[in-house]
């Protein structure tokens, strides 16, 4: 059965944890808000759908799923559901349980990560809090950042499979899809705050290993270097504006 | 088996969702931090814990609960583990999935309303971030706290259960921990807005009623009539700043 997700079209936003681990899987699936208003897609579907008062489970937000008669919001549920759906996450309720515990920790990097650029409101845009924005990334750069990045580092190292070299698994010795949202993240970061990252990630091997074995995945190769690949850009959630830097 | 909580002693905090559910189910249960040193007990037992190199999963931050060999943090993650054997959720995979991604949605909103004393960093005290934090708490006043409300009212008023107007359930006709979760929120919500809330509650009748019938069950009633239920004060997530109030 394809999967149908829905997302906003133009951004990586957190819709694309879902999307990397889709690709990851090779699973059917269908970027509904990027395709066709002719085939009923496009983002007013998307808005349609949530605007729909018959359905008994409205997400509040996008990123949501929808797969035969489920429909489910919230990245960190969505990607719990996908999971063992697409053998991406160890078997034991341990595993699962730790998995899914590792990724809530990474949805609220995520959220701190968007609120270096909007501090105040999200309603507003960033030119309208930008001393605010650089208070909130001095911050983040010195004490969130170094905390987060610390403690994946710690569980990659108490994770036995990474004594081999080739391997960087958060849980067991096999990809899962929080492998792909730290990978995701970790790339983000790169990406808004190159000159914090390039300084602190020296102090984190087995994060930088995650970033370079994590993308060598075939499938998720192809994607990366595909037009499917939404490149970063200053609507998404890591953004790129050299004054939250240093 | 007996469960162990982790959490601040002198703070509701994230644990009170979490100490909610397990008084609400009469569960047995040690509030860790909250004990004595003499039995093991307390602040420095908790930090030790979390300190402990060579537990496999360490939580990133309290709360996190221990039951038998499992260890497992996030306050959402940990409500999902507690509900099936507390019999707060529904039965169904259906009932479990939209209950957990509710209680996402709670989660997201606590947050924010952290943030409304800490925008600018978490490290530095609320007094340091005054008037960042007016601004970002007018925002979250007249754009996010009704968007939250007005989504939670929604998913009520599309549970049938709730026809019945003694009932005020946000997944079929049972109390779930996500009931007990909102109604912290909501009462939250109420001690550090008094003002906003007391106008803005006028459009959310079924979030006022699941305010009135949540905290009859009896046993969440012995407990918040009890001293371990720790007032709201100003150094926990709901905080009483006549400034962030209008």
């Amino acid at each position: 059965m394809v999967y149908q997700l829905y997302y906003w079209p133009t951004i990586q936003g957190r819709g694309e944890f879902v999307r990397l681990a889709l690709e990851a899987a090779g699973a059917p699936y269908v970027d509904v808000a990027r395709g066709d208003a002719e085939h009923g897609q496009g983002v007013p579907a998307m808005l349609a759908l949530m605007g729909d008062t018959r359905q008994p489970h409205p997400p509040y937000a996008p990123p949501f799923l929808r797969h035969g008669k489920v429909m489910v919001a919230q990245t960190t549920a969505i990607l719990q559901y996908l999971g063992p759906r697409l053998s991406l996450v160890g078997k034991s309720a341990a595993a699962q349980l730790w998995t899914h515990q590792i990724q809530l920790t990474v949805a609220d990097l995520v959220g701190e990560v968007h609120d270096t650029h909007h501090p105040i409101s999200s309603a507003h845009y960033f030119e309208q809090q930008i001393p605010q924005a650089i208070e909130r990334a001095r911050a983040f750069r010195g004490t969130r950042l170094p905390k987060y990045l610390g403690w994946f580092e710690s569980i990659l190292a108490r994770n036995p499979a990474n004594a081999d070299a080739t391997r960087a698994c958060l849980v067991g010795a096999r990809l899962s899809y929080a492998d792909l949202s730290l990978f995701q993240v970790v790339e983000g970061l790169h990406y808004a705050f190159p000159k914090a990252m390039r300084r602190q990630m020296r102090q984190y091997p087995l994060l930088a290993r995650l970033r370079q074995v994590v993308p060598r995945q075939r499938r998720l190769a192809a994607y990366l270097a595909s037009a499917r690949r939404i490149p970063f850009n200053e609507d998404g959630i890591f953004r790129r504006y050299p004054q939250l830097d240093a």
